[in-house]
């Protein structure tokens, strides 16, 4: 039987489209300056769409960043509170040549919308939004089922740098039972997952110098050290041949993976040879001993980001260059200390380092620890009761090789564990050329949204 | 005892000086595309400054890039012909801001002629046209000594692509028996020198892709290959810690050093603080068991001028990079040809790589082998002659670290080795701001090529 608010949703999904497409249309990229403007307009959108839908607290809260959108919708003083959580933010669109239709202009092509954030995250932040609507307008009482808040921010593809701040300053409107987080993954259209934990993350960078300027390699070549030569050679100490982190104590503080961890994840499908063919890879690499599943979500790694020295145009240029850099990030796992890493870290490279060749290991801003939820938390039952109504299948119990700063911050400041209920899906390009979010996934979102929240309504949100 | 050319060169002193300035005065940056019509005007300029002095055929030959100024003065055609070689083109002046003055305002300070091209290598063509034109002012019946041509090209300072070409389209007019190059270095202001070798050049690129894509590092960092990270494992196999290239076979073709070549490079003086505190180094790196000055020029290296992959911006970004890249010149001794040490680095990288990553190395254009001439050739004997005379010290015998292409084109086209006959000197800050040539050091290029033409009339060239 078809619920009044499916129907809803059913009779609004054109609209709620080119909702969605509209929230799209905002280059909304937390990380470049030149986007400061946008920023705030697609705060101020997002603000709009809440009190479109009657949420009678709105406000955009300023701790020096990019706003974060707040909202309350306290139905019954005396109930407990969810706060939804998603970022309005979006990665940074390039390479723009690499996008078969512009980055924020949506486009929908054989039943997937395009647009940098289609998934990650405004497609899915604006499913809830209309998910709350259908059950306000056809709730007897204009009401939601439960009290409802609303936190959006505008800095987590940056780190969320003002986050943590806005929390602890106003950790008394935001004190809430459970935090539902509209950002996070599932594991395959046809495999319904809830995520049990995050990783942690330590960011930095490896300088190093080896003379005043750069230098003339037909004079100077043969004789003196070559920056770009030296950072190869410290990368190159990073790893095993084999894909270890070779950084000394790297691994002592990690938890290990339980059994019940091992069975859990054994039981999530992976094609290694479609992971593979998925990506353009030909092979697997990373820390020897364990499955693709375990390293990716439970062993803790050390990633290049980048790394750049000396002359990169078109051409040659017979220079010895004098300076080089590298970007790197940890995902950290539970027991790891982010500071401690960077010190294990800089204990490497010092020990590495030849005595001609000044290496610096700067780092540590933005970082957090892992972060994990108990996989008996009530909301997260009430979760996985739904999915499996909707799918007819239990959802999978996994993990997220990624990062959510702010489930760590929740937990410590508000005492609110986080439960993921969000469709962004593997094929999605996340974070890539082409990013897309399946028509059908935000229709599902839409309505396992409306669904939940109806039957929190009735069960222990912790 | 002061001859009539030496005379003529004291009386005319003021006049040549102004002359370098009005040369130096053109932007005659070969490299920018901005500068077309200024390389044009310099070219006419040294043409018009050759018939001046009464050479009787005077050209600009077109190869498609800037024109080559091209002047024959045969006096008997039976006799041999010294070709002279210039350049009239400069490097780009940036960064503009570290310029005392104008890089096109020359200017005298403390006895330095200051502006870009002042010693490389305007100074020094201007220098030997007024040396011929002292000569034939002041012989008895108005002609040069000696058969003599001029080979001034527009295109030394970005690696002569045109002028093979023409060479070889003009190779009987161009017939020479020797070639004195107004280009090139002086080892010290009180250490004259004369140079027994250029090394040779290969340029070539290193890429490597690991996926289609770059990739969130979250959902694959810690499972997937990471360019960035295989090709610093690439690099860092290039060469042994110590220094010297490990690259199979590398040195096999390479000429060993010859005992006479092992006195003649001890002799010449390097104080390794010094050359070390001038760059802002603290140590040597390079291939072990040979000196600095063995290594610089006596001895191949493989030079890595650039690496980069993956995410360079500021902040961070989570990204497991599908590509990265670098940028290789090796610097070659006679004996070692550069298609053969291509395919050296080919079959190492090959053999180093995993098969999941995919390397390919480019490159091979614009490559040069080694030029070499004989220590006993007679017009540097000649020249050594001269030099001894004007100094009263034997010139020490150095070699190039750096390439000097043209040398090997006159060599296989024309059958004519170069001797090098410049007052460049390490101090003039080549290639780099407030470049300067010393006012002595033109007074005695001027001389000093004025007496090796008077010299070579009584000499064999070859």
């Amino acid at each position: 039987m078809t619920t009044a608010y499916e129907q809803f949703l059913i009779d609004n999904s054109e609209r709620h489209l080119e909702e969605v497409c509209t929230a799209l249309r905002f280059p909304s990229v937390s990380a470049l300056p030149a986007h400061r403007a946008d920023m705030r307009a697609t705060a101020e959108w997002v603000a709009g769409k809440l009190r479109d839908i009657g949420v009678p607290e709105v406000e955009l809260l300023d701790g020096g960043g990019h706003p974060l959108v707040f909202g309350r919708w306290i139905v019954d003083d005396e109930k407990p509170v969810a706060m939804v959580y998603g970022h309005y933010d979006v990665q940074p669109p390039d390479p723009l040549d690499l996008w078969v239709t512009g980055p924020f202009e949506p486009t929908v092509r054989d039943g997937f919308l395009y647009a940098r954030g289609a998934a990650d995250n405004k497609g899915n932040v604006v499913a809830v939004i209309q998910a709350v609507e259908a059950l306000v307008r056809t709730s007897a009482d204009g009401n939601p089922p439960i009290n409802l808040s609303f936190f959006f921010e505008g800095e987590e593809e940056i780190g969320s740098p003002t986050v943590p701040t806005l929390v602890r300053k106003y950790h008394d409107r935001m004190a809430c039972d459970v935090v539902i987080s509209a950002d996070g993954v599932m594991y395959g259209v046809d495999d319904p997952s809830l995520t049990l934990s995050t990783k942690g993350m330590l960011k930095g960078e490896i300088h190093v110098r080896t003379a005043a300027s750069d230098l003339h390699s037909g004079l100077y070549g043969a004789s003196t050290p070559n920056a770009v030569q030296v950072m190869a050679k410290m990368l190159a100490t990073l790893h095993t041949a084999e894909g270890a982190v070779a950084v000394e104590g790297f691994y002592d503080s990690a938890r290990q993976i339980s059994e019940v961890e091992k069975i859990e994840t054994a039981k999530v499908p992976l094609v290694e040879a479609t992971f593979l063919s998925d990506i353009g890879a030909t092979a697997l690499w990373g820390e020897p001993g364990y499955t693709v599943l375990e390293r990716l979500w439970l062993r803790p790694t050390i990633d290049l980001n980048g790394s750049w020295g000396g002359f990169q145009g078109s051409g040659s240029k017979t220079v010895t260059p004098c300076e080089a850099h590298a970007k790197f990030t940890c995902r950290l796992v539970a027991g790891q200390d982010p500071a401690e890493i960077l010190w294990l870290i800089r204990a490497h490279v010092a020990k590495q380092s030849p005595a001609w060749a000044t290496f610096t290991v700067t780092g540590g801003e933005g970082s957090c620890k892992a972060f994990e939820i108990d996989r008996n938390h009530p909301t997260l039952i009430t979760a996985a009761d739904v999915i499996t109504e909707m799918y007819r299948k239990e959802p999978l119990r996994i993990r997220l090789g990624g990062t959510l700063p702010i489930a760590e911050v929740f937990h410590d400041e508000l005492g609110a564990d986080m439960v993921f209920f969000s469709w962004e899906q593997s094929d999605n390009n996340l974070h890539a050329p082409n990013e897309s979010v399946r028509l059908t996934d935000l229709e599902i979102a839409r309505r396992a949204w409306a669904t939940l929240l109806t039957r929190l309504a009735n069960e222990p949100l912790k």
